[in-house]
């Protein structure tokens, strides 16, 4: 029988990146698979570990470190932040104790890396940039959530407006479409009570295309207009599930407390025109955030539901020959593909949080700022609110505070 | 050699319907082909005869007659209405010119078609539509031309909506894109003055889209909250063009004193959202008028630029098996289909206008109300008049006048 | 009251083309919309004039020369083809009577349009192609109605490969799906027996997609290997319907004596590999005629379906930024495309006939051979008879006779 | 500072699965991949360990099984093999050595997941079908990694078949279109020399598509008449890459022997037709694996490129409403789908290994008979042998040997 030779485990060489992760629902599921996929996949100045995993149950903790290779759990967030073998904070949690650990975590040291919306208030996320921007003076890194600039093909979008291919931008036209809430059984979950998740479609999709519009126009959004809208005002009250419900409510009704939809249109710096519409209604559209900008000299559009294309249309061709064209966004000259697959073998949702941990890992190890900034989520959060504000005023033209 | 056989011609003992067509620019073309083609397609109740055309140049209009296949030519349209051989009057001038023709031919007890906008101003649209209700009880019709009603595709989308396929309306966006404005150097023809056009794509897109979301929605828009934009202020006057301009005018530039693009949000009765744009400056999309429509049980969308595709998701389909479905919509079953080709043999543009023709045919004979009536046209002008009070009035939220 | 004016007809100076046709069934329809349209549409050397229409049937073919516009009837080929007031004869009959009267009309002097497949046999089609070259000779044009090569998306593919872009051919693809026999209970129509029609899915879809793939190729091809399949051999014969069925036999069935199903594959003259299928079981596919054509430098495809859209990849462009781009072709440089609508407003199946016929006229006209000619139709035949011949001896590769 | 909690590992209690895999170019990191995130994912019988890799240079193998997490490497796989802490061997290495390594796995009393195809010749696809079988009595498991059929999208297609939706079939039509050899100056790789892949685009695409079509229709193929070609014959010799290749030859060309495309059309048992197209040389294609099935009731179509979604056209509608539907294939109640993300979240390429392995480890922890077996592999392989005699032999139609 042949002897079995070690590897000598270059990898092991590299300084360590050990991350604590708070919550382990649908995001830390997500984000599990991109710390623990990242170093296999590309060559990191700095290797993730996935040092402990921190829950309020247990039990359940216990049992999702180990499903998810978290080397330890924790019940407590406060003890992860106080343990000093963790390097950095990934907060996954609703978006109503965001700013209270980011900014315990940034205060002990910690790199962060923080689900979108950075916060539910204007006022948290302020504290949370002043935080981290502070922080980075001391060498702390700190990101937002904002996975969906790190799909390849939307990476692809922002660097062929960088290089000037749509000149002068004309319209950015934005939507977030899914369904879920096309029955009116659905239950009273979380993401339907205000005071958890701060707000309904805006806060959960509309944050994301706001901050994608913006980015892929690398300018910010100068006033919005706004409609919100309450469909089902009335749910059943889930079963069993969301800690301090009675078995007597649990079998009642409950007040939806956040919006069903969202639509606002608003202006760019440079005049561009915006439009946006994020809904949890929009029967048999399960992830539809679709964008299109359209520039003096080109235009691009995507489509979330078909995640490996881009879309492109070059107004210098000459007219006979013009046509959008799909870009199937797998080749190796597209952004982060050099590390995957043959051209064609196309990537899915949850490489996002793959390229996005490539990303923190990058800038921590370098002491480069990471982009999303929590500025950057700030100034999400001020669009948001000037969408509430709109919609509250009878839809008046509201400018963004900068 | 065989006595050559004369057909007994049934169609020549239909009563004709004998019609007089003012202005034969882009629409006038598409109008003669739908009045010269329905009675050879479809078995109608009276016979289309193309009797005159109207236009100011003596011997341009006479060439236009003659291409078309139009009896005889005129250069007044007051002569063409006070014509005995003439029943209809089919008007396809510019939007300054609809109110006093269409009521100067209601008067002289002719049947209207009169081409979209309506009216350049509520005011005038409120007069033709009283003059039409006044001229209905007198026997005569009178449409306007929202021919984008007669798509095979969304005729099926409007029975599949009036068959309560949808349920509970939640959404209806509407795009109309167009990009040929996007070059700074196209000229300034009169589509792009406000004395002429009235506005520039709400009035010429927006009217469309209007009509279009409030037919198939099946309901009206309660109110809007608008931004319009002139993103190029000044262009190149027309050589050699529109009459009244001076040589010296002609190599200077003039003022654009429409708007390039429209975006408004607005609320139907029934609470319903909607979500339009229209503009000329969507690099690369050429005629995108595109519809969608969310309920509770259902969706359907629609793309002008393909237009014998209909896209329906059933949302009592089991979700395993669920999906937004394309209907080619070329079945004898579907909407003015029977009188066309085999499966799978679509149709284009100008069909709209035959079809058009065909129901405006029916509706004299039977002596029914046309759709879309004046009525209609007028309600149209309100909500693209609500557009223009809240586009002035900082975006603020605008009902629709009743 | 005004004086109308009469129009001065400049169309009236131009020399007519006096047109006979035979058949007004399918086909007939949509040549005589091709007929009446093409001289309002397009500016013509010579004005078409629709003479005379033949069919057996007395009363039906007066009915039918009544609603299409053709001013006069024949109960008999031969009265029509002995009429001096003739120019042109158009056969839109089956296959069966194809040779008889094409030979026959251009004995007599006339110009030939003839319906595909040119004939049921080789010989035929031999004789045919003979008589046109002879006729050409003395000034007489015969043209064969492969009218997909004018969808402008197939003649603006033609041009592109023609200028080189896609460089030395290596793939055509192509299938004609359409599902009208899936159901067995579908009845035993002329279709379906040998006799009349020839061949089934061979003759009738085969035909359009070998034309088309070496019209678009720009070359013939060398040899096939092919397999046929008849999968439903009995059906019902048709309710009182053609000529010579009794009574008794009509509620009976009868035997399919054509094939419902063909594939072959094949090799191009250059070494180009190609894949033909054609089928009448494609359940869900209406009219898929599909092509594509993959070359050392470039790709193009198309879809019958959408045809007003070509699907072009340039291999030249850089890796990041390529992609099929859908060229929507509605712009005035695109092919016929001048004659008609602005950018974006598609056309539809019968403008094939349009086109077919302008081009007609033009070869007539200025007397220059027409494409697809009567040797390209006996090339196609050759085609189909290779096909056949390969499928009878166990798919055996069979050239294609020279 | 909170004391850590150590997770307790139900997972560990498991019993391991411990797989050495041999060759970690492409399918190597594909199936580290899969074996790494399966257990992270789904709930499994057993827990997969990454033991051991192997590769013939020390240095590399290493480094690679430190990279994709590999716990030991080895230089031969006779010594893998001989290792009694290897449960299971995984074959990643070209065509010419899976027939060798797979046997000795065997009969070592492995578990073997072999890629395919299964091997280069029948013989020796013949005597690892015989071997599976006789290790399937002794309580292994043998697979071979067609891993297209664990696309959610494919395996909905199959369980659809196999509930009867398509009902009686009548065409299977299957491409798989890359454009990697378009450019003459791409190197004489491995892939292109018979004496290791065995053929070209046939082995490499082609045994996927037979498969998947098999798989698909529920039925094997009963015999095929093929075409094969070579385009370019002489290519430039790979630059100091592959083992004993001197400088000298590294500078100048060498000979293509593998078919650069292969075209044959079949009949499958029931008598339904098949067309298959493999070929490198579809420019602007990049994974273009496309299947279609033609049923009586139905028709299923499915495009690699589109990989989470699968066209569903359902016969039973209404002609009015019918349609092909694009059933996204994100739904729990989707094959694979209730372990991933929540609807509209789309999977890639890779993740057909993390459901290869799924599968792999429940059959082999259940003692049941993987799906595909080294038999499925035969099968695939007498069909490719039928190809190329068929090809040989002018096409003629060639059974496949039972």
């Amino acid at each position: 029988m042949g002897q079995p030779q070690q590897t000598d485990r270059p990898e092991a060489d590299k300084p360590p990146l050990r991350v604590g992760m708070v919550g382990y629902a649908f995001m830390g599921t997500a984000h599990s698979q991109g710390w623990r996929t990242v170093g296999r996949v590309f060559d990191l100045p700095r290797r993730p570990v996935l040092a402990a995993l921190c829950g309020r149950d247990a039990t359940a903790v216990r049992a999702a470190a180990d499903r998810h290779g978290w080397a330890s759990a924790e019940t407590d967030w406060r003890a992860l932040i106080a343990r000093d073998d963790i390097d950095l904070v990934d907060i996954c949690t609703p978006g109503d104790s965001h700013a209270e650990i980011a900014l315990a975590a940034l205060a002990a040291g910690k790199h962060v890396l923080c689900e979108k919306p950075l916060a539910n208030t204007v006022a948290e996320a302020e504290a949370m940039a002043r935080a981290a921007e502070a922080a980075y003076e001391r060498g702390q890194v700190a990101m937002v959530g904002f996975n969906y600039r790190r799909v390849p093909a939307t990476a692809l979008a922002r660097r062929m407006v960088a290089e000037g291919r749509l000149g002068a931008l004309r319209h950015v036209r934005v939507t977030y479409l899914q369904d879920w809430l096309v029955d009116p059984q659905f239950p009273l979950t979380w993401r339907l009570r205000k005071e958890i998740a701060g707000s309904g479609s805006l806060g959960d999709l509309g944050a994301h295309i706001v901050d994608l519009a913006q980015h892929l126009a690398g300018e910010d959004l100068a006033g919005v207009s706004a409609l919100t809208e309450t469909f089902v005002r009335e749910r059943p009250l889930p079963v069993g599930a969301t800690s301090g419900l009675s078995a007597v409510s649990a079998v009642g009704t409950g007040q939806v407390t956040v919006d069903d939809a969202a639509l606002f249109t608003g202006r760019f710096a440079s005049g561009a025109l915006a439009s946006f519409e994020a809904t949890r209604y929009a029967t048999g559209r399960k992830n539809a955030l679709r964008i299109e900008l359209n520039g003096e000299h080109g235009s691009l559009a995507f489509d979330l539901e078909r995640l490996n294309e881009l879309y492109y249309h070059d107004g210098g061709e000459p007219g006979a020959r013009a046509g959008f064209r799909r870009i199937l966004v797998t080749e190796p000259d597209h952004p982060y593909l050099d590390a995957w697959w043959p051209p064609g073998h196309g990537l899915g949702y949850e490489h996002t949080f793959v390229h996005q941990a490539r990303d923190l890992v990058h800038a921590v190890a370098e002491g480069s700022r990471p982009e999303p900034s929590f500025a950057d989520g700030l100034q999400v959060q001020r669009v948001l609110a000037a969408v509430e504000e709109s919609a509250e005023k009878n839809s008046v033209y509201t400018p963004v505070a900068a």
